[in-house]
């Protein structure tokens, strides 16, 4: 097997055993040691793969997203306008279990992202790219005459938004108060208002 | 001075150093270690205070609550209905600097949180009182006829505690996404819309 292939599989084998870190027992117990242990791997072994702990917490976090993108592309392929912006809401929202486990991983990307400025970074260009998705569907939308509310759209990107992370945060922290009932009531409401 | 206030005095300078550290680096800075070389502390010396970080964590995130909450009681003082949950709304989303510092110690609560019960309780029992706090300004508003929304009391709920804790997150994952003046609007359409 060529070593490339070899070195990608054992970065994704690394962030696997990251992330089970993570679910049980947050950013903290995700030491580069812990992580070397439950791997199997020499202490030192492990920087052949990633210089340090925010190396890994980013390719945690790019899996996490990645996922996510790749739910979006299909919930919306062949859509388009006010139907591809509910799928796209819809489908970014923690309801199911492999999204509540990412929202894990995200709650403690968010933590250990403040403090490093490339993680930073790489945060505000996914909240870019994805208020620019969302904004492109609600004018596309709008022109088709499926959107009549007089908000701005970036007002609407912003409810979106926060809405979004709110959920993913006490889908985590509290998750008996954001039910899938809830959310989906949520986003109904939402979308009666456009 | 009586050895009780001398003790709650420690306690409370040893949160200051705690949330001074959680400002620097978030949770995985905070350690006991640091926290004692920080308030110039024997690591063992600690333990007189606060058995683990656990708690030390729970006092920082008790003492964000509590000034929040004093916040709140001077902003909805002397008012009913619609006026006090505009008040209550407004007085805690994440604008000013004690709020964004306030932010951050949630951030790292949140994460931290997730993998003790304790904390979890006392979240959970947090978000109980919240929610039942809006709940009776928004019955209090209805009941005067000031909102005509016909949408539930918990749908209007959910969205100003996940619009909340949203714009925590933002407060200090994204801080340029989440400007007052985005906030000020938001809640502007949401109080329109009663």
């Amino acid at each position: 097997m060529p070593k490339a292939i070899d070195h990608d599989q054992r970065r994704s084998y690394i962030i696997d055993v990251a992330w089970g870190l993570i679910m049980k027992g947050g950013i903290e117990a995700a030491t580069m040691r812990e992580i070397a242990a439950e791997a199997g791997f020499a202490n030192g072994a492990l920087k052949h793969y990633f210089p340090g702990k925010d190396e890994i917490i980013e390719g945690a976090y790019q899996r996490a997203l990645g996922a996510m993108g790749d739910h979006v592309a299909v919930a919306i392929a062949g859509k388009r306008g006010l139907a591809a912006l509910r799928a796209f809401v819809e489908t970014t929202l923690p309801v199911d279990e492999d999204s509540k486990s990412a929202a894990r991983v995200l709650l403690s990307f968010w933590e250990h992202g403040v403090a490093n400025e490339r993680l930073r970074a790489a945060y505000y260009e996914h909240l870019d790219a994805w208020r620019g998705a969302l904004t492109r569907l609600i004018r596309e939308a709008r022109s088709s005459g499926e959107i009549r509310s007089t908000s701005p759209d970036d007002e609407l990107v912003d409810e979106i938004v926060l809405v979004n992370i709110g959920a993913t945060v006490l889908a985590v922290a509290g998750p008996q108060f954001v039910t899938p009932e809830a959310l989906r009531r949520l986003v109904d409401g939402f979308f009666d208002r456009l």
